[in-house]
């Protein structure tokens, strides 16, 4: 077995080949000492790209995440390029940069083997999981709205200089096949009777509204340019509770894999749908904690939304020194520039909330749905909670305008949850 | 004095070097004959960035474009970069791909020396020059109209495929010190005392209260992150009746040295205000004829925007093979795409004349004024016509949602036309 080297071949790894391939990465030792007996590797990928692994020994612990050249969850047949590997690294380098603490550590970045070694996170969990089981994450919605606020400023022209954001337009614009599965799969599969979707066929009336309704269609094409045009800052691109791992009182962002740049609004929209999805599902979840959890999880919804605009007004005061709404046009003038601020956080919600209906709706429609509702077994007790789901994302598509505070999206959440729609 | 080949390194041309510099350019040869000797040239760059010379002999003619490393119209305290060439040259190939005849036919390129060869065009005059002139072009606004529409349409996502689009995008992000040109003179310097600005003495007072109007220049920047970030289409970047050369019956458009991916809605918009600042200026230019040439001017914006939407719709019918908006959405469900192509040319058109509106007062309060004005010595003449000019383009940028057709927006100039702001 050849050890990686700056002229191997790309050959996918497994739990037998890694150490031994392995073995020369200074840094591996370094983290795990030198002895590769004692390494004990476990592969541990339930996503749906890439090959993970947690190796461990008794001095310590990485992960070693490796692209692999398919759609895993397809299989050969759905060819996937190995370059993401690239972009999740300088998306999560630049991610460490612009909200320190918020990623995993990395140590190690091989190109050609499509492979990044990183921090392992302990006793951290995917966060969907734990929503799944009914587990609080103290600080989870501040973490979050902050993490966006902060990535979304200074991966912009409110913060960058113009040259530096144009050579990472440029950069980043190489990530195509992977950004493409977000334009097929999240805006234009689920309102058309798309090859590889699926839904619980008790859904099937709902769907065929959705699917008649033009206006509905017109809007998210119109949020699809957006996400394909609209260069505002660096986006994660796939912010959901499964890129997110948690304990109880801390969180990171992992898997920055669809980094594209695009607009300010996505990975919250889309973030803020994931947590929607997971409220809907808790009544096949929870017993007598459904109240209380469910209030838990519109909590951080709005806590999200708030430290976001907080976090955003705050970075706007202190570090505007891109080129977009410079002080030389407001405070330099004696004009104060917040309803300019406001101005632009007031996009970003309505941009967010669309992002957000759109994202319910493909989680239930397209081909890759989440486990919140894909867990309950009984499609009879699934299908009325995500028609609730499906029906609060047309909503929302539809009428984003009508919604000025989070207070109002969590209370909008609350009329749904108390629909029978089938 | 060497001949241009692979390995020469960049030197200005001057009338005397030319012919024996490119005398072993085949393509020249071609068009001019072998006897260099009988190349007759001359300089003929009016622009502030270029060197322009019309070569011709018994056998025909050619235009030789060089770029400078600075600024002309400043001197060598501003350098700007030599790659502008490969810009100009890479946006001349797609304009005449996507409106074949609209633009000087390529005879050759060479980046080292950053040195286009085209067709000379001839009787063609500069189109601001007819304007200042008195003279109509037959077709005008039909012709432009069209030109933005099918540059617009098939440079975007409608069109072409993501991943060439993509492609592109990341190409010409690497033209950033020409647009930061745009970006400062044109959305941001009007609207403080910046350096470089002049205006005339008398608008004293209309500066001042465009530079206190906050909301204002909100907006303005919002359109300078849409210009920034937006990156719908390839845009010729600087198109106003100075990019234009026209006979009395045909127009050709050059110089595109601006091309930068960026919003529909920007080159149509640009040309607007150039049109709408030629109408202003003829009462110090034009006798008995003002009322009929000032109608025809606005005849001209009302076609301009005719067309371009006529011509919009048709590819929308007949070309739309790009991601957005798919067929499989509309047509193939039995459902008309027509509102939402309406809603798309709806957005264009409001951001064309917030576009306009800030060229309009960028061309009285920055660095680069046009002739329409300039050429009126007495300022006692020139500062209340530019005032009807500069009272119109705040309307435009706070207003434009008031107005729903081009004849809404003709009928708004006459009205500032007839205006005593001074």
């Amino acid at each position: 077995m050849t050890q990686i080297g700056p002229n191997t071949a790309y050959l996918a790894l497994n739990t037998q080949s890694l150490p031994e391939r392995l073995a020369n990465v200074p840094v591996l030792m370094q983290q795990l000492g030198d002895d590769v007996q004692q390494w004990d590797v476990k592969e541990v990928g339930d996503g749906n790209l890439n090959l993970v692994f947690i190796v461990q020994s008794p001095k310590g612990s990485v992960i070693v995440k490796q692209a692999l050249p398919y759609v895993r969850l397809v299989g050969d047949s759905w060819p996937l390029p190995l370059y993401r590997a690239f972009y999740e690294y300088h998306a999560l380098t630049r991610q460490a940069q612009r909200d320190p603490g918020s990623v995993p550590e990395i140590y190690y970045f091989d190109e050609k083997q499509a492979l990044i070694v990183m921090q392992f996170l302990s006793p951290h969990v995917i966060l969907r999981n734990k929503l799944i089981a009914g587990e609080t994450v103290a600080g989870l919605g501040d973490f979050c709205g902050k993490h966006c606020a902060r990535v979304a400023f200074r991966g912009s022209e409110l913060s960058m200089k113009s040259a530096d954001k144009k050579a990472d337009v440029a950069l980043f614009a190489g990530n195509v096949e992977i950004p493409a599965i977000t334009e097929g799969l999240v805006f234009t599969d689920p309102y058309f009777d798309a090859e590889m979707n699926n839904h619980t066929p008790e859904l099937d009336p709902v769907v065929a509204r959705l699917r008649a309704n033009a206006d509905l269609k017109r809007i998210v094409q119109s949020m699809l340019a957006k996400f394909a045009s609209n260069t505002e800052t660096m986006l994660h691109g796939d912010l959901h509770s499964g890129s997110i791992m948690s304990t109880d009182t801390e969180s990171r962002v992992i898997d920055p894999e669809f980094a594209q740049y695009g607009p300010m609004g996505f990975d919250i929209g889309m973030l803020t749908a994931n947590y929607l999805m997971a409220y809907f599902s808790q009544p096949a979840h929870r017993g007598d904690d459904l109240t209380t959890y469910q209030a838990w999880i519109l909590s951080v919804v709005e806590k999200c939304f708030a430290a976001f605009q907080t976090e955003f007004r705050q970075l706007w005061m202190t570090e505007r020194t891109g080129m977009l709404y410079p002080k030389a046009l407001f405070e330099d003038q004696g004009q104060s520039s917040e309803s300019a601020c406001d101005a632009v956080l007031a996009n970003i919600w309505l941009d967010a909330l669309r992002f957000c209906g759109i994202e319910m709706h493909r989680r239930c429609l397209s081909l890759a749905h989440n486990a919140d509702f894909e867990s309950i077994e009984n499609t009879s007790i699934r299908a009325p909670l995500e028609a609730r789901n499906i029906e609060m994302g047309l909503a929302l598509i539809l009428n984003a305008d009508t919604l000025t505070t989070p207070k109002d999206l969590t209370a909008l959440a609350k009329v749904f949850n108390e629909k029978d729609i089938l």
